[in-house]
């Protein structure tokens, strides 16, 4: 590996490597602390005397650009930059990004970016400070060692052996998916799985129905690749099955707490979708991201586990078991779409880094996933119990909570009318991070209500955040 | 987290439970070795009394299901298992992939499933026992630790900002790139890369060029996005700019190394190729795969660093210089395309996972990378050097090299007629693994040859492995 310099025919030789490291010094291409390689080398390198090197050398650290350090080389100096911008939009080519590409919404902030609020409901964040470092640091050691004695090659598309083992066994246990090792395919969290059912299931102007409110990463991507995609509404019940219109070739669904309004389907409208989606000739995405948190009642099935005609993609996922930045998840897949999938992976990414994959299967296998899930399912079910309990008291004049039963978040109606924008203008001012249910809806939202994350927010702090929150309601009517 | 049982109303509570536990243990749903529940936990879980947990546990030890262990629990038995297959293809719905998906090759095989050849030429291979160990899990160890603090939220699309600053830092040094941290976006190798940059530029009909020969899944993924792709013939200056047709809104190159016969582009190859693109409107998608290890003549310039219109994708991957299996690569993109390939990697995946990135940040920054490729460097020029003095020396009547400066494969042509089929299979019998350069073409190959990698096969089992191909080639004379 070698410092990029090009040297032109055999004149001045001294001079053309001097303008250029000058250059690349003062547009900052070669920032401060950069070590230059050796003058022997470097001649080697270039076919050049080692002398002119060493007098270029010796020319720029007179001017300052360069330090010499005895026994150790020599280094670009730290000096102001002249930041050299690329050339601005007005001088580009033609070439532009299609349509379906322009312009799309950022959907996930960073939060790190813009500082976080002492008080945040904001969803799909894993409690802080509760990851499992010590059993995680073990099992990252297994997994370099791994990695260590490979074989310098790829990994398979559908993931490690090992982990898809893992996998299967964890599913049986706590969800009752019924598979074997080789139905897994291992991917980049769900949001890769519903790109990759989504590639090989859909083309432009293909019918995807999913819930609505439901998603919004979720619509946006099947919008990306030309689907038409339906928003079918939700009820108690969950979709409207009847309402899911002819022709959809695939049918995205949270059947277990749904997103964002957290009700469970009822058995009867599982029924139905599955019958719907034979019907169809569709495939139904069964979205599972975090029913291992559930808190009253019995276990339902998943629509998986129900489905005899093989047509359900069963989704899941470890963002919210245990960390969203691994990017891991999974997918049960049928025979009718597993192969095609497994290429689409392979043709898109080849397969998932197998770093994180060796150190979950070991994590999975040990136990730590469980007791972890265990921990944090106590936790949540705290902040659950605390949230639930005042708005059934000082809460209810304004708010009432949507039923359901699993998960780290909940849905909270609105009983009277509240002006919501400023209720979270209001409430940010007092350090609160409040996230409104209706830019989750694809229609109009019939009734305006709130998305309480319980993930980021620290028990003792439910309390506190949920007196300001009073106050500014109280204040609002 | 529960073990997963459905209880319907309140009759013959225990018959369910015998039914579903015997059930999921026989059909393997539950595997040998699973820790049932504690019965408390069970009898909580289910709402039925701890007694009704006991008695069917007891039930189901007495007839060699299940096993209690005193003082540690109630384990599955080890049984043949019945297997229950899924349902056969015929009894499936009509729901199915869409054409472009059907029966797709596999085009990466798992060399661990295949079992390896003892002198293996295979392409695209690390070198063995050469990844850096120590310094990997110091940097790891780095990353574990910035993980343990991390927020429980999403990362960013673009990639860890210290990453994207450690990467613009390097290509600066060792490529001559041209780029600040913000044109830098993280992505799964260089096969995301491309996925994405086509992701925005092509719909259904659009054109690409490529090369011919080119590599298959660069070809096979344009071909899934509905492209029309056209191959571009090569000559010893590259790719035949004047042959690219009008059109083209996509054009994929390897400029430093041409994949699979190792020519670099021209200089003037260079510029009028630039010129093509800027009068096309197309994007270039520049993959420097393996320019890093470059070991004779002075560098060239790459398109990117020559690009004055904001055309040029540059497209670079550490699955040659580190590890394929870490699945890190990266682009640097124009501001045309950069917010839009910024979406997509957000929809498709939302980001890298953050602990090999914050590890390879860490591994750059403290000047490992360029350790580790000096090292590497010295071990495939060694290899290159013997594999060239042979084809030179005596295997000279058949073979001969084509010019090529840079990274770890060549290719070699036949100067006489060979039947390749056969040599590959005479080659494997001795435990010799050869690749013919006729899959790489897209068209016709207008000559035999064998793509010689050698990063998977030692210095030392060169020169018995090319007696062995010497042997075989005289026999079939």
């Amino acid at each position: 590996m070698e410092l990029h310099v090009v040297i032109n025919g055999r004149k001045d030789l001294a001079g053309q490597l001097y303008n250029q490291l000058r250059s690349a010094i003062e547009s900052g291409r070669l920032a401060a602390g950069t070590q230059l390689p050796p003058s022997r080398l470097l001649a080697e390198q270039l076919g050049i005397s080692r002398k002119t090197i060493s007098d270029t050398y010796a020319q720029l650290t007179y001017e300052n650009f360069l330090t010499g350090v005895i026994g150790k080389g020599t280094y670009v100096n730290t000096r102001p930059a002249k930041n050299q911008p690329k050339q601005s939009h007005s001088q580009l080519a033609s070439a532009e990004v299609i349509e379906s590409w322009r312009n799309l919404p950022v959907f996930l902030r960073h939060p790190t970016l813009e500082g976080s609020l002492r008080y945040d409901f904001i969803g799909g964040a894993t409690s802080k400070g509760q990851f499992p470092q010590d059993d995680w640091r073990r099992c990252t050691s297994h997994a370099l060692r791994q990695i260590a004695g490979s074989k310098g090659f790829y990994s398979y598309a559908e993931g490690l052996p090992a982990l898809r083992n893992a996998i299967a066994r964890h599913i049986a246990f706590s969800r009752g998916v019924n598979c074997q090792d080789e139905d897994v395919v291992v991917c980049n969290g769900a949001q890769q799985a519903l790109d990759l059912i989504s590639r090989v299931m859909t083309r432009p102007g293909s019918l995807v129905a999913m819930e609505d409110p439901g998603y919004p990463p979720a619509r946006l991507l099947f919008g990306t690749h030309g689907a038409t995609v339906v928003g079918v509404p939700v009820d108690a019940e969950g979709i409207e099955v009847d309402k899911i219109p002819d022709g959809t070739r695939l049918i995205y669904v949270t059947p277990s707490h749904q997103f964002p309004l957290g009700v469970a389907m009822s058995q009867a409208r599982r029924v139905a979708l599955l019958e719907r989606a034979r019907e169809l000739g569709a495939i139904i995405i069964e979205d599972d991201y975090d029913s291992e948190f559930r808190y009253e009642g019995r276990p339902t099935d998943s629509l998986q586990s129900m489905d005899e005609h093989g047509i359900v993609a069963y989704v899941g996922t470890f963002s919210k078991t245990l960390l969203p930045e691994l990017r891991l998840g999974y997918m049960i897949l049928p025979p009718a779409i597993l192969e095609a999938v497994v290429r689409a992976k392979q043709l898109t990414d080849l397969h998932t880094s197998t770093l994180p994959q060796w150190a979950l299967a070991k994590f999975i296998a040990e136990g730590c996933l469980l007791k972890h899930i265990r921990r944090c399912h106590a936790i949540y079910a705290g902040r659950r119990e605390r949230i639930l309990s005042r708005v059934a008291g000082d809460l209810s004049p304004w708010l009432e909570a949507v039923p359901s039963v699993a998960g780290f978040h909940m849905s909270l109606r609105c009983k009277v009318p509240i002006d919501m924008p400023l209720l979270v203008e209001l409430a940010k001012k007092v350090e609160v991070g409040l996230y409104p249910i209706e830019p989750f809806y694809y229609q109009r939202a019939p009734q305006d209500g709130l998305l309480m994350g319980f993930g980021a927010i620290e028990t003792l702090d439910i309390d506190p955040a949920l007196d300001r929150l009073r106050d500014i309601l109280q204040q609002l009517s």
